[in-house]
């Protein structure tokens, strides 16, 4: 008998229908004889519905305010799934974040958890009651109600996970586990049975949107077992925990890529120090975010300095950029806003030499030349021109088996 | 400067403009330097949606769970509501009843208020700002969520308006006060400037439905004062008090009615002690409510027996009175639900004789047969043919002058 922290998202739990689906499915890990708590979002829909209606009267509502009418979409989730399980012969009692005291700090929109007292929950689990806890939810110490921004339902779960020293977090979801790449764009992608939680961060932070950053940072810290699955189908889904010995055989656990890029170069900047500072202070001041930053030095004692930002924020950062320009004397600017990034990622890699020149051959054979190259313990990411995303993403897919020969 | 707590029903809140223009309201009176607490209800529609919604899943859906529910659509409107306050440049927050502690008893759907903690309202108050609280729902002492059944908005009202010793607690509807009988029968009705706590109840139970009746019993209770006025227009309203020296000069307040009656009679009982209580005890038992009672001895040691109930109520009552007469040897059961009740109200009444002199005189006058009549201290009930309502009422109203003579 274990005890069972599950996760079901706005699609899983979009109707009344589906929450009576979703009912079911918890009621046979209930008469397994496992103890479990689900944490659910809003009815799909819910949340943009209440948005709406904010913004109709504020553009930007005030923050507080907003936590208190975003908060009412999980709050419904959690009573019909209650009514739901009832339904179904399972004892189930619904909690706000309020209620089960999931302590937050007072940011508004996009809280952080700090404390979750278990003593109600666990009150109710020894009296042999499902306990529905509605994500995305907290308070503040002065009892305000907070919200975790988007997606923040994981978060509330690995946080309940963690408090509770569950033996497992299952985030259910529409898709039934986390893949080698994208299968649309790669038809022989393949379900992983297992991932790191660094692999798995290295996924999501390059585009992989099967889960919130925060919930694996939150679940790797605390050393949570994470497993994503479908809500929809049967399977075991991949689970998420620290590296074992075995993982050790796979090289690569998957392809990212991410579609969102632009890549901005300042030329001919005279080599001093704090060259980097001052090109990247003004960026950072207009609040806009750099990923990869590269440096090269030139004979001529000027450098040449490129970095990537997000494709909205391409204009602006050219802009930012003529303004430095001008002050630090370089010669030229230029960007390209049609480029994606693709990265290898897996732990393997970092008692593996050779990953890096098999990675550059596969896209070479292909005729993609690389713009940028950039790399860490678990990560190659390679910058190519936009129109070789899916070329380069199968080539490397098929160079490091990760085909699955049974589709 | 006063305290004052105001309280708008779901109509008023019913649309995002209308919610701006109960925002524009309240700023009108904090704008006059009162301190205001705003009430609110669901916005119309939105607890039949949620209702609805629960039925999907459970014809009785568990009554916690319906108050975790239910309770969302208040909590949506004061979050709107804020911010519009906000938008007009007016402070204000927003709580639910869990978060200013409006503790209730653990009946979930018809909670009954047990107490208020009024320390973090009047600390708004104190810091200058408008004071949003969700109507119609509290927290037992385990912090479960409860409602106050449908209308309790109105009780939320008014136990704030007690325990924050308010000086007024208005109730915004859509009526913009109370007559001296409903305009739709008798065009020339005329609003009351006041009337007393107790004109109130009777009015109320008589049908006249501008205001919950537990809330004007609990504002009796707490001597608060109550006024109910229109949130659409503008005026003074109708004030609820105590009976004032002033006050003496009406002999009637108002005229009430009731569409929902039907009467029925045992005739020939045995006359014994606990005949009325073997009648009506089955009755009871049937979950029937009974309203008037009358009961006549006869000269021949019988005694014939008459009650009302709600219309509703009729079949299943004769049903339960015709077991009764087999069990107490009566007569006959006979029975009428084409009747209706009319009911002059006043607290002048009680010093004055020859009320119900004038009153049976005018109902002959227009040929009005009187079936039954009931009287308390301060009204007088008869009992007529449900097509007599319309006449009986108008002739009553013009008979004791209540009649606007500028319509």
């Amino acid at each position: 008998m274990a005890l069972i922290v599950q996760k079901y998202g706005g699609t899983s739990v979009g109707s009344v229908e589906r929450i009576e689906a979703v009912a079911a499915k918890v009621k046979g890990w209930r008469d397994q004889g496992h103890d479990v708590i689900v944490v659910v979002s809003a009815m799909s829909g819910e949340t943009n519905r209440l948005v709406e209606l904010a913004r109709q009267i504020q553009d930007r509502p005030v923050p507080r305010e907003l936590d208190v009418l975003l908060s009412t979409g999980e709050q419904v989730t959690i009573a019909l799934l209650s009514m739901a399980l009832n339904k179904l012969g399972c004892a189930a009692r619904s909690y706000t974040g309020h209620q089960v005291h999931i302590r937050t700090d007072s940011t508004h929109n996009k809280a952080r958890i700090l404390d979750i007292d278990d003593k109600r929950i666990r009150h109710d689990l020894d009296q042999g009651r499902i306990v529905v806890v509605a994500g995305f939810q907290g308070m503040d110490e002065e009892g305000n109600i907070t919200t975790l921004g988007r997606g923040g339902s994981d978060t509330s779960a690995v946080a309940l996970a963690a408090a509770l020293k569950a033996d497992e977090c299952q985030i259910y979801t529409d898709v039934d586990g986390v893949y080698t790449t994208d299968p649309r764009v790669v038809p022989e992608a393949r379900r992983l049975e297992r991932i790191t939680f660094e692999e798995m961060l290295e996924m999501a932070s390059l585009g992989s949107k099967v889960l919130q950053i925060r919930s694996v940072e939150f679940a790797g810290k605390y050393n949570v077992p994470l497993r994503v699955l479908s809500s929809f189908e049967e399977g075991e889904g991949t689970l998420i925990t620290y590296e074992e010995e075995e993982m050790e055989e796979a090289l690569i656990s998957g392809i990212a890529f991410n579609r969102d890029e632009a890549k901005l170069t300042i030329v001919g900047v005279p080599d001093q120090p704090g060259v980097a500072s001052k090109i990247l202070s003004p960026i950072g001041k207009s609040n806009i975010e750099v990923d990869m930053i590269i440096q090269n030095v030139g004979a001529d004692g000027t450098t040449d300095f490129t970095f990537t930002v997000h494709r909205n924020d391409y204009g602006k950062a050219l802009a930012v950029l003529e303004q430095t320009k001008q002050e630090l004397g370089a010669r030229e600017v230029s960007g390209d806003n049609k480029i994606v990034k693709i990265s290898l990622v897996g732990v393997g890699m970092r008692s593996h030499a050779g990953i890096a020149g098999t990675m550059f051959e596969a896209l070479a054979n292909e005729g993609i030349n690389i713009r940028m190259i950039s790399t860490s313990e678990i990560k190659i990411s390679v910058v190519v021109d936009e129109k070789y995303l899916e070329l380069g993403v199968r080539a490397l897919h098929s160079a490091f088996g990760l085909d699955d020969k049974q589709k």
